[in-house]
């Protein structure tokens, strides 16, 4: 076996982006962040690499799993690379800006996970986000929801989809147990299976108890998905606690809002969100889900300075996968030459946008990647772009 | 002590870049990416983690010293975190692309390092480049070389100038010794410093021995620095060796190939060139070393595929540190509301290209972060641009 013939296999489920797919995931980065912009977020590149703590500090175990460690040799202290950017640009928010009043902020870059989030998915997805800190109101919401659809649509997507929940629903009507970490996440593994007879155990099981009521509630939540009519329905079979109501009209206020998309609600779902506050979001298209946000005004406490945020991020690499190819635009073949005049020529065309590649000597018979639909040739004196022939 | 004291305290020499640092990097990576692309260099994305054998192979004591390690829990194997990213690409080149002909590939992104380059240096590079593989004349050098130049030119740095040597001249006149990896690291670090006492000592405990004429050869390169009369004095202080006649006939033709720019030359220094294997160059301006490049034709052999390839990288985070810093273009601030003529004409300016920030209920009187010089008013029934009052 030669020495190379393992040198070039790659870990599973991490990939390299070749040159078609890496120009279409480019030209959506740009996109997204020039409408990001447009709206006032201002772009930061926080680092690929943090001290552990800063990186997990009440973003819970799910992340903390997620994450590759390894030893910093100038200081013998353990570092993260970063499995999620949002805990992050908190940082940023709550020490760096450190504004008084709303800041918009978003991010695109690589995040790494030790496994990934799902059987084909990548472990290094380009994580691109915006997120508003400062503003408790819906308002700040619907702006995330807003940017997340506007962008989508910039990308293509044309069949967008919103699936809304609030964590402030099971989190109220559970507030009387006292529960564990891990009975907590079998709960909600159990509410996004929507497996009644697993929650139905877990709930009986709950050493401190819940109210009958409660725990009727959290068995409807099972069927509480669809469209608005749900809202209506959840009225009537949840128990009328203070969290569980607000949170309803939340979700009201924020569909009666949405922009021309379709609106759903799922209230059982809540995976994915471990560090979420209150209303969260999922956008679907091209039979998928592209993008993921809501609130959570908790994120910076850990950094000293507990202010509302909300937001939202995507994977570009996933988004790409699910969309059409682009076409490749077509170049300009020029010769090789020391010709001054040709090699002006060939300035002015790239500094018009145009690709032009030079043939170097004795490549002349090869067939250029490039779709070179056009060629740059002497005629009477003056080189020319003509048809390729 | 609170908690969060430390959380917020990044790694030595890793940083986060904030708002105005980042716009400035996103605009010349945008810049980067264009002009590459005008010259036929396709975009790739190597992952960040790669198995350690890959990254490392042929590259190199110093890369290995450079690289984060981490173990796979996937497969127990140890990954590296890429502290350079052309090995990658010279992987993509011999195993995905596979091409007979010529290959022009780029590239941006984050590199990782245990210890910086230099004193203050970050150990989290944006690293920008291109590469030509398939061709093994100087037209390819000379196209990297003049693409880097292109590239900051079009960033705005003036002063540039070019430095060049070629790593076949030490190479030829080492070629009888018999070396240690040590050992040459040595020699290299004592041209670099122009310590003669140094190079002379080792040059005596060479345990093969090498010529009288390579040895005054050797301590000849220590004066060999400065402009185009260099080369000439080169011919004169160096032994006729075929590898010193070659590598100082293609410095020259390059030298009078190169653009409009100031050509100067240390044949001594081989710097952080450990896989180069013919001509290479640095750019210098705004007072610093801004790119560096060469031929390294031997970097995919270790992939199976021994390519001809010429290229260079830079990195973006410190170019833009020596960069005078970008005005922040000026926005427009809206009220928030639910009025779908003001949503439809901040929609409008949006997507002319215009930064518009709602401003959120209870934050009328917040200074804005972006520079606000004009506002959406209501006049007359309709939503008009104005300077702000």
């Amino acid at each position: 076996m030669p020495a190379w013939s393992s040198s070039w296999q790659l870990p599973d489920q991490i990939a390299d982006v070749l040159p078609s797919e890496a120009r279409h995931i480019e030209e959506l980065r740009r996109l997204f962040l020039d409408t990001a912009r447009s709206y006032g977020y201002e772009l930061v590149m926080p680092p690929l690499l943090e001290h552990l703590e800063s990186l997990l500090t009440g973003t819970g175990e799910a992340l903390d799993l997620q994450t590759f460690k390894l030893v910093d040799q100038l200081s013998g202290r353990t570092l993260g690379l970063r499995a999620d950017t949002t805990p992050q640009v908190a940082r940023i928010d709550a020490h760096l800006l450190n504004r008084s009043g709303v800041a918009r902020l978003c991010y695109c870059g690589p995040v790494l996970h030790t496994r990934a989030d799902r059987p084909h998915a990548t472990r290094e997805p380009l994580q691109f986000g915006a997120e508003i800190y400062g503003h408790a109101g819906l308002e700040a919401d619907l702006e995330a929801q807003r940017l997340a659809l506007d962008c989508l649509k910039a990308a293509g997507v044309t069949d967008l989809m919103v699936d809304m929940a609030d964590v402030r629903i099971v989190a109220s009507l559970l507030a009387g147990a006292s529960l564990g970490a891990s009975t907590l996440a079998h709960i909600h593994a159990a509410l996004a299976a929507k497996d009644a007879s697993e929650l139905g155990s877990l709930l009986a099981s709950l050493s401190g108890g819940i109210s009958s009521a409660a725990r009727e509630g959290m068995m409807a939540l099972l069927q509480l998905y669809g469209d608005e009519q749900v809202l209506l329905e959840a009225e009537k079979a949840l128990p009328r606690l203070p969290g569980v109501h607000e949170a309803l009209q939340n979700l009201k206020w924020l569909a009666s809002h949405a922009p021309d998309v379709k609106v759903s609600f799922d209230l059982a779902d809540l995976r994915g969100y471990a560090y979420y506050s209150g209303a969260r979001f999922a956008i679907y298209g091209q039979g998928a889900e592209l993008a993921r946000g809501g609130r959570y005004d908790e994120v910076g406490a850990v950094f000293g300075r507990n202010r509302p945020a909300a937001g939202f991020s995507l994977d570009l690499k996933e988004l790409v996968s699910v969309l059409p190819p682009r076409p490749l635009k077509a170049a300009i073949c020029a010769p090789w030459g020391d010709d001054a005049m040709l090699n002006a020529a060939i300035a002015r065309l790239r500094a018009n946008g145009e690709t032009v590649t030079c043939v170097l000597p004795g490549h002349e018979n090869e067939v250029n990647e490039f779709d070179c639909d056009r060629e740059l040739a002497l005629k009477a004196g003056q080189w020319v772009v003509q048809p390729r022939h």
